[in-house]
């Protein structure tokens, strides 16, 4: 069986733990694409967030507590970096990190693809999955807010470090998503694929950006695959992060069925065949979408493992 | 009066500590034009190991065990550069220095000139003098060497980091010296000098790539004010470094008369009108040049700042 994942950083990280324990346990490939909305460059060096969450983590060096970056993260580099007083300065810029943007920035300033550079610093990592960037171009998510009294648009990263997504947000926008193309690997694992599944990732900032670029939207709305998608609300709340004031933003309902409702029906031009929601939200009803409520808290791997053979199991 | 030293990495820092405290006691500006022959880009950063020798030691920020890079330093990224397997994996790369590279990086490539960059960095150590690469172009130092076997030409870290100039070295090569122009205000501080000194610096790989910039030669050659140097040569061995090792590669004799007579007299085409020699080198004779025994050692900043005002009473 092959298993794609379309998947965001944190969340899906966790998410992606349990599909690769499930895939070992039946002998599944599994194929995550991941958001690149988040990327940005700072200070010279290529940022990938997403991409380096679900390598650390499914590389066993991600730091559990922090949430974000790896396990025993030092801070020299961005310390220094304030002492010349050069910004940003709120982005947090790990030293181990550092090397990890270094090595990535050296392959991409020498005309690798993203795809490709992936697969080098994966060597490392061995995740146990194929990791691939939604796209090699680039995309990036920019939020149009009001600071200071003027309304601009601001990089994702600036919105969620700097502000913590506490200022007057308007919109999401994903600059360059129409010029790009899906990723070298991307349009070849949709096709094989046998299930698709939509990690419980923050739909606005983290699916949304994937889904934007076009040619990648038409093969998962074409794809003979059926698509699954796991929600990222239980119970009227986000499971981590920000997705509420996201939600809150575009004026959806921050709820299993809102978001249910927001990806739509395959048969009606949406995303979904079927949406696991959490038990607790039993009565989410999606129409023309096959919903199916079972436990959804990640509290660890065999959790996840179970929650993705559920997903499994709507799909057939 | 208005002190212009050619110079080169820690030897040269650690003199130019001397001229400054002169400097400060006489009210004289001093303005130092350092090599960067030794500058290479690695992992995407563009590193000057003379100007950061010069701009730490002047900032009270160096480290003075191990003579090189920055005080309490840490290796982190270097360590994970090295679990990626990406080369070179030989070169002292410290956590902090990878800040003050990164700095420098973004500005180079931003499009600002490296003296303007090397400005910018000195705002944060306020080396009490001002700093100038001698050239805002690329000019690197290679080395002529046989390794397995093979003769090819190695970046000068390569040789000298790497190799410990522990290879049969044929020659030393100033890559784009030809084409390169004096950086901005080199010209101007060498035509309004009053003296220039040139430090004890390696004269083959610190001193020489200076000069190897057609009108920075000139321009020294052509200076109203007398050069005097200082040699690096005392009792047949070299204060620090390896600069036997490069005299013997150009059959120069590895003695402060040896050194002397490579620059040469003004008269001659050459560079000195002076040149202090050690107390145990007082024989060591320069025809064309006027030479001066004193003692060399910079045990400590006073006795160096004593040095320099011998040099300065030679220049007289």
């Amino acid at each position: 069986m092959r298993i794609v994942v379309l998947t965001g950083g944190i969340g899906g990280a966790r998410f992606l733990l349990g599909v690769r324990a499930h895939a070992r346990a039946v002998g599944a490939e599994v194929t995550a694409v991941v958001n690149v909305g988040d990327d940005v460059r700072m200070h010279g060096l290529q940022i990938c967030p997403d991409l380096d969450s679900v390598m650390y983590t499914l590389g066993g060096a991600a730091d559990p507590e922090r949430g974000w970056g790896r396990v025993g993260e030092t801070w020299v580099v961005k310390d220094e970096l304030a002492k010349y007083g050069v910004e940003p300065s709120w982005f947090g810029l790990g030293d181990k990190d550092t090397a990890t943007h270094l090595v990535r920035t050296t392959m991409l300033n020498a005309g690798y693809p993203l795809s490709a550079v992936t697969a080098a610093l994966c060597e490392r990592w061995q995740p146990g999955i194929t990791l691939l960037p939604a796209t090699d171009d680039r995309l990036e998510t920019h939020v149009v807010v009001d600071v200071d009294g003027e309304r601009k648009a601001i990089h994702f990263q600036e919105w969620w470090v700097r502000h913590r997504g506490d200022v007057p947000t308007h919109n999401f926008v994903f600059r360059g998503a129409d010029a790009a193309k899906p990723a070298a690997g991307v349009l070849d694992a949709i096709a094989a694929a046998d299930v698709i599944l939509v990690a419980p990732s923050n739909p606005v900032v983290s699916i949304a950006p994937i889904l934007a670029v076009p040619a990648l939207k038409e093969a998962v709305a074409n794809a003979a695959a059926p698509v699954v998608g796991v929600s990222p609300i239980i119970g009227g709340s986000p499971v981590r992060g920000m997705a509420d004031k996201c939600l809150a933003t575009l004026e959806v309902e921050v709820s299993a069925a809102g978001v249910g409702r927001m990806y739509g029906p395959r048969a009606d031009g949406g995303l979904l065949d079927g949406w696991l929601v959490d038990t607790s939200d039993e009565d989410a009803r999606v129409p023309g979408v096959r919903t199916r409520a079972v436990p959804l808290w990640m509290r660890d791997e065999d959790a996840t493992a179970r929650m993705v053979a559920d997903a499994l199991e709507l799909a057939r």
